[in-house]
């Protein structure tokens, strides 16, 4: 944080924020399994009552797809946003790039842990895509200048 | 890009153009699961024709693990693609490394997507690895002439 | 590195074995692929062997789920370490959460394609998940005071 404060740090906090978003999938997805009795390994079932429980179940399954589309989406989030940031935009474009990203990434969440109606989800998951296009297309614009 | 600019543009080009190659991979997902009628969730098999279409297929799951080995290798390579840019190599060597690395994963894609025959694929794969490795390695050989 | 060292080269030395960790599952998946005969891909099947390889293996799907639980927890500690020691902690705390985390992930590897007895790679997860909590904490608290 020695640079100039600016565009960086809304975005760090956002940044952060999704990242303890993540964890808490991976935590809702471990008590999923608990509460369901469905382990993806043999150790663990047998752990919790026995090898029958080394088993799937649909609303474990459902939290690890919600799980990785959040890896798909919020990791390459992290280093668009970091070279964006230092594009050193205007602090109130950023923050609307930020935040929309945050507010549909949340939305997507919940609309899939909740299993929402469709196209919730796919809106949620399409309305976080608009920020990070706009940043990539940015960055792009500017380095090719200076390459 | 406040930074002298040597190395460090050619390393955001190919790690944005990478980021969307993986946008891209999801869009192709998502149309092979409107046109194979196969959708991973129930809410949106009933959005579009019935629950019958809550199901598997081939080719979507292709289109996974392409996007998946992408994560793998794609987001590892943003962290290092960063650090060893910031170590100060020659432009020419960097822009080798991000090259070797930009095309090995495009063909990759384009080998699994096509289902190319074997080995185009783990070829395009190793390939891709070599500057990685080769990233990995001047990075901790330099820092650990610092620490 | 031109910047001051202090604790942006330990958690670089970690980030990288890290990543090269990750690799390293990458390598013995594919070896498990080749010794159990069981492609993800007919393509591979074919040219080992017949499609009738063309299978799932419990031992494979293993090295799988521990590669992409390295994904979900390694990935996001490359964001947080960095920002993190960009935030000028004491050189020793920042080796401490660093070497906290590499342990854990280490040992989580080992507990995870070793099928050692739960709760070990529960546990080596919770362990490796205390310092990437503590650093987004950290960040939080210090970036909300600037911002």
């Amino acid at each position: 944080m020695q640079q100039a404060a600016s565009s960086v740090e809304p975005g760090i906090i956002i940044g952060v924020l999704l990242v303890i978003k993540m964890y808490i999938i991976a935590i809702i997805t471990g008590q999923a399994r608990l509460r369901k009795k469905a382990f993806a390994n043999p150790e663990d079932a047998l752990r919790h009552g026995g090898l029958q429980f080394h088993r799937e179940d649909p609303y474990v399954e459902r939290c690890r797809r919600a799980h990785i589309n959040d890896m798909e989406n919020i990791l390459p989030f992290l280093f668009l946003g970091a070279i964006y940031s230092m594009t050193g935009p205007s602090l109130a474009v950023a923050r609307l790039h930020f935040l929309v990203f945050f507010v549909g990434r949340v939305l997507h969440s919940v609309a899939y842990l909740c299993a929402l109606r469709a196209p919730t989800r796919s809106l949620a998951y399409t309305v976080a895509q608009i920020p990070c296009i706009s940043m990539a297309l940015q960055i792009l614009t500017l380095v090719a200048a200076y390459a």
